[in-house]
C-alpha cells in the first residue's frame, strides 16, 4: 500500500511517474536497455536530457541567455560553486563582498561557506525571531558582487513574499524546495538553483538556471567540476552526469504539463496550502509557526499548542507515531527546530492532505 | 528485446537487478515508498545504505581502518577531492610534491587536475606508446605527499599487472572501471575511488575507500563538499546522498555475493577475457592493440587490420553499425583513440562475448 509520505526532501513522486519509470526499467523508448544502463554520449540518452532540458525551460519560461546545468551535489555544492564562479579571486587579491539574507539554517550555511572565499554582508535576518518570517526591505549595496537569498526555507517554513532590490546586483536564489511551485521570473535572477530531491525528481541532480554573462569568472584555482564555464561549455556533459535523475526529473516535467503546467499547480498548491492553513489556523491543539505574510506553499510547520515541552514533544511524537501506523509518514520537524512539519510538493495529491486534515481532527479529540 | 550493451560506463546492469528494482519502484521493502521519496534521514533508507555498505566491505575484505563514502561527481571529482585532501597546503605556504604514473588520457586529466592544488611529478609515463602498456619499475619518491594511478586505463584497455613500489607513500587508485572485477589487496592503498557507472550501478555515485589517517587534512579553503572529513564524521550524510544510486549498488553487489563472489566473478572474467583475447589474436581481421601484460580484464580495445586510414575507419563504422543492428550496441571505441571497444563489464553475461564473437566472425567472412 502506497503511503502519503510528507517528507521534506526527498520526497514523494507522483505515482505515473513511478509507474512509467517502473515500466521502462528493462527497455527504455526502445533501446533493449534501461535508463541506467544507457552511454551518457549516445544517441540513446541525448533526446532524454534534451528533452528535460526543454520542458524546463517552457514550465519556467526561461529566457535564451540563460543556461540551464544538470550538476552533482545539491545546494550544497551550490553554496561553493556560487560564490566560487561570481565572486572569488586569484590568490593574493583581496576578497569582493557578497550580500546574504539570513532567513533560515539553510541560509546561514550558505553564507558560512561562502566566508571561505567572499566578504559576507548579512544585509538582513530573521534570527531575531526564529526565522518565523521574511525581513522586509532586503537590499543589496551596489558594489557587492551578488546578493543571495533562500527563496522557500524548509526547515522553518517560510517563504519571500517579495523580491530585495538588488539593482544591478544578480541575484541569486536557492529554490530547492520552491522549483515549480508557482510562476517565478526568472529574468529577475542572475542564477537559480535547486537539488532535485523535493519538486523535480530523486536526489543526486541539481538543476542550475544561470545567465550567461555571469558565466567563465571562476579564479584558475576552482576545482574543474566546481565551474559553471566548464559544465556550460559541454551541456552538462563534461564528466558523466547522474543519467537516471535526469530521465526521472524529465517524467516529473512530463506529468506537471499534463496536469495544465505551472498556472493549475499553483492554483492546486494554494488550494492544498488554505486547507491545512486554514485547519491549523483554528485549531484549538496545533497552531503554525509562521507569520501569515510569509507562509510556504510547500513545507507548512506547526507545534502543540501544549505548554509544558516535555508534554508538547511527548504528544508531537505521538502523533508522528500514529500518524505514520494510518500511512500518514514522516510528519517530524527537522531535527534542529523540532515540532511538526507537512511537505507538500506539487506531488502531493490533495487527498493526502485531507486525509492529513481528518487524522489531525481525529487525533485532538482524543487528546 | 533487450541488447547486449558493451559501453565503456554507463554500463550494462545484471538483468535481475533491474527486475528487482522494477518490482520494488512503488513499494521497497513494505515502506509504501519508492527508495526515490525515502528521507535519506529516515529508517526506511538506513537499512539500505548500511547493506551497501557492509556488501562492499564484505567482497572486497576492506578493512576496519577504512571508510566507505558514497560520495557524487565521478572519478572527475576525485581528481580534485584527492589533491585537496592528501597535499593542498594553506596559501602562502609552498605546494608539496605529488607523483603520478600517466598511463592514459584520464591519469593525464587527475595530474592536470591535481597540479591547481600539488606540484605533480610523472615518475613513469607510456605515452610513447599512445599508452599501449603500462610502464615497468614505477615508483613513488619518499618525499611525495602521495602516488596517483589509473589500475585500469578504460580508454586505452590496459590494467596494471603489479603495483607501484611506494614505501610509505600513500598509493592512490582511480578504479572506476575494474572495482570488484577481481581482488584486490585495499591493505596496500591509501584512497581508492571509483565512479559507480562501470561495475557498480547508475551515474551520479561515486565509491571512495580511504584509510582513516588520511581524512582531516584539508585546508581551511576547501569547499565542504569536497572535504573527506566531513563527509566521514558524517557517514555520508552530510548532505542529501544519491540514495537510489546507493541502492542500485546495493542490489548490484546482492548479485555478486549470488554468483559466488568475488573468486567465481574473477573466473567468469577471465573466461569472458580469454575468449575475446583469443578471438583477436588469431583474428585475419581484427587485432587487439595493447600488450600482452598489460591487457584489461574489462575493457577490449581492437581495431581493423586495414592499412588504409579511410577504409579502416569505414570498416568499423560499418562494424559498429552492423553490430547494433543485431543487438550488439555501443562497440565504438573511445572518440579520442577511435577503433573499437567491446566492454564486458562484471553484469555482461559470457552469452554477450560469445555473441559478439559470433557476429565478427561472421563480419570478417563478409569482407
Amino acid at each position: 500500500m502506497r503511503v502519503y509520505n510528507f517528507s521534506s526532501g526527498p520526497a514523494t513522486l507522483p505515482l505515473s511517474v513511478l509507474e512509467k519509470a517502473k515500466d521502462e526499467m528493462l527497455d527504455a523508448n526502445g533501446t533493449g536497455q534501461s535508463v541506467m544502463e544507457m552511454s551518457h554520449r549516445s544517441g540513446d540518452f541525448k533526446p532524454i536530457i534534451e528533452k528535460t532540458e526543454g520542458s524546463l525551460r517552457e514550465l519556467m519560461e526561461i529566457p535564451s541567455n540563460y543556461k540551464v546545468l544538470f550538476l552533482q551535489g545539491g545546494a550544497s555544492l551550490q553554496f561553493s560553486m556560487v560564490p566560487l564562479n561570481l565572486a572569488a579571486v586569484e590568490i593574493g587579491v583581496p576578497k569582493k563582498k557578497a550580500s546574504f539574507i539570513e532567513t533560515g539554517i539553510w541560509a546561514q550555511k550558505a553564507a558560512e561557506e561562502a566566508g571561505k572565499y567572499v566578504e559576507v554582508i548579512i544585509r538582513a535576518s530573521s534570527k531575531d525571531r526564529s526565522f518565523s518570517y521574511i525581513p522586509q526591505g532586503a537590499e543589496a549595496d551596489t558594489a557587492d558582487a551578488y546578493c543571495h537569498i533562500t527563496l522557500n526555507n524548509t526547515i522553518v517554513g517560510t517563504r519571500w513574499p517579495y523580491l530585495p532590490k538588488t539593482g544591478s546586483v544578480p541575484l541569486v536564489a536557492d529554490i530547492s524546495s520552491c522549483i515549480l511551485s508557482e510562476p517565478l521570473d526568472v529574468s529577475k535572477f542572475g542564477v537559480l538553483y535547486a537539488g532535485a530531491q523535493k519538486n523535480l525528481g530523486p536526489a543526486g541532480t541539481t538543476v542550475v538556471i544561470i545567465r550567461e554573462d555571469l558565466i567563465g569568472h571562476a579564479p584558475s584555482w576552482t576545482p574543474n567540476l566546481l565551474r559553471y564555464d566548464i559544465h556550460a561549455a559541454e551541456g552538462s556533459l563534461f564528466n558523466t552526469p547522474p543519467c537516471y535523475g535526469i530521465y526521472i526529473i524529465g517524467l516529473v516535467l512530463d506529468w506537471l504539463k499534463e496536469q495544465g503546467g505551472l498556472k493549475v499547480i499553483t492554483a492546486l498548491n494554494q488550494e492544498k496550502t488554505e486547507l491545512l492553513y486554514s485547519y491549523l489556523d483554528n485549531s484549538k491543539h496545533f497552531f503554525p509557526l509562521v507569520e501569515k505574510s510569509s507562509r510556504s506553499l510547500m513545507n507548512i510547520c506547526f507545534i502543540s499548542r501544549e505548554k509544558d515541552p516535555e508534554i508538547r514533544k511527548t504528544i508531537e511524537n505521538r502523533f508522528v507515531k500514529e500518524a505514520a501506523s494510518v500511512g500518514l509518514v514522516n510528519l517530524a520537524g527537522h531535527k534542529l527546530v523540532g515540532g511538526l512539519r507537512a511537505s507538500i510538493y506539487n506531488a502531493m495529491p490533495i487527498e493526502g492532505v485531507k486525509a492529513l486534515i481528518a487524522f489531525m481532527e481525529k487525533f485532538e479529540k482524543s487528546l
